[in-house]
């Protein structure tokens, strides 16, 4: 079923301990939707400035992603830059510039108004709000926010994800980076390790990739039961492995469905007791 | 088959962000031994101070722990001091004294000499090696290390085991708290998440219970093949998640094997994709 997604398209620039990588091409929306493309159609609400590079547009047009909805505005693309202590588990963002994002108006274009499934990238609450309003009767939607914990107030991750449930959703997803995820919904529970990646390269976009690879199989399955939770919770961390094992979007975006499968495999066996 | 442990009974003082509780039974082979006690025979080796109190080793038999090892010496029992914080994830230590364990030297008992399951907890590597060498065939050997990362320099876990293993063993596990654990050996791997525990009460002896409950699992099996270590760590894992809900040893030490079978059914389900 269709997936659409809203969020940031980005030139960031990353520091490792290994290596730094000036301007290359980022944000959410641009991880999540090369993830999701990897299992079907999914369409794109985003703005970019008029320095964005007619090679990036052409990768993720390539990569099967629909670019209808995305807006080229006078200025400049949005910019991060950040830089990875060697453990990966801390992150400094050095600057963050909204550039052409700051006025970003989201427009859903018409034929991508009757999605079923819908990715909102974190952002401004308004902009999410926006661009909900503008989907007629979306079956699944999945909101980002940065952070469980300041969200609730709660420093037990179990419980910062149950108070987050009284909040509204059905369910809610965890993303803990190399110590896997979890979901909960009122009458469901569901924990995995990440995937076992030896060598990192890069953890930017983990978080969107696994997004995509979960709403991407989600759509695909077109119905939201715990069993196809279950499994797109699987499919959303294989695909996260494979982003992080590059700079930037370099290996998502040259991954194919048969290798997420086989890592789904992998990790089916890793964790069945 | 005949399990042995060696390691420190102690009285604990610790301060939660909830409350604070001093001078309560604890130690590494104390929450180990209460852990592999639900599941068969436990001998221990370790040594107390003449201020070890009565109902502390009246506590440990009556869950069928076998004290003949149990030295009490002249002087007081080993204390440590610590403080956690409200995430649980930073633990303080406030003092250590070693006091009799400062001269420890471990005696094994003729009878547990033949002990095919052998738990060495963290201690200095002599006296590792000290009981060790009392030990006749052990046919599994458990040694614990407090720091993986530290121990092998590396930042990446999993690369953390895997250069731990060439040091000699034949299965590394990883005990990561509230993110589960995970175990490799050479052509194995297994991981799973943590049990959610919604209030976590104290988090002292999760590691060694986490052990106790995985030695005593694996010893009543039998035999040491990829099936049982996996039980091995659900076993363990769900004996840690009573563990962390009491102070010190207070929700251990009146569990029963029939919750912790429950909860590892819970567990399985969880993690069931």
């Amino acid at each position: 079923m269709s997936l659409l997604a809203i969020g940031t398209l980005a030139y960031d620039t990353i520091e490792t301990a290994a290596a730094k990588r000036e301007e290359q091409l980022g944000g959410s929306v641009t991880y999540f939707s090369l993830a999701a493309a990897l299992f079907g159609p999914v369409s794109v609400v985003g703005v970019v400035g008029d320095d964005f590079r007619g090679k990036d547009t052409e990768l993720m047009r390539s990569r099967g992603v629909d670019l209808a909805g995305l807006e080229v505005a006078a200025g400049k693309t949005f910019r991060w830059s950040g830089r990875y202590e060697a453990d990966w588990n801390t992150r400094h963002t050095i600057s963050t510039h909204l550039n052409v994002f700051e006025h970003f108006d989201p427009k859903v274009p018409l034929a991508a108004r009757s999605a079923k499934f819908l990715f909102l990238a974190n952002a401004a609450p308004e902009i999410q709000a926006k661009a909900l309003a503008q989907v007629v009767k979306p079956a699944f939607v999945m909101a980002d926010d940065e952070e469980a914990r300041m969200l609730t107030g709660e420093k037990n991750l179990l419980r910062a994800a149950a108070k987050a449930l009284t909040l509204g959703p059905r369910f809610v997803v965890l993303k803990k980076g190399e110590h896997g995820a979890f979901l909960i919904g009122r009458d469901a529970h569901f924990a995995l390790p990440a995937y076992p990646v030896e060598e990192v390269v890069d953890p930017t976009g983990a978080g969107d990739s696994f997004a995509g690879g979960f709403m991407g199989h989600l759509a695909a399955a077109g119905e939201v039961d715990a069993g196809a939770l279950r499994r797109s919770m699987l499919h959303g961390t294989a695909t996260a492995s494979f982003c992080v094992e590059g700079f930037g979007v370099d290996r998502l975006a040259r991954c194919t469905k048969a290798e997420i499968d086989a890592r789904c495999g992998e990790l089916r066996a890793i964790v069945t007791v």
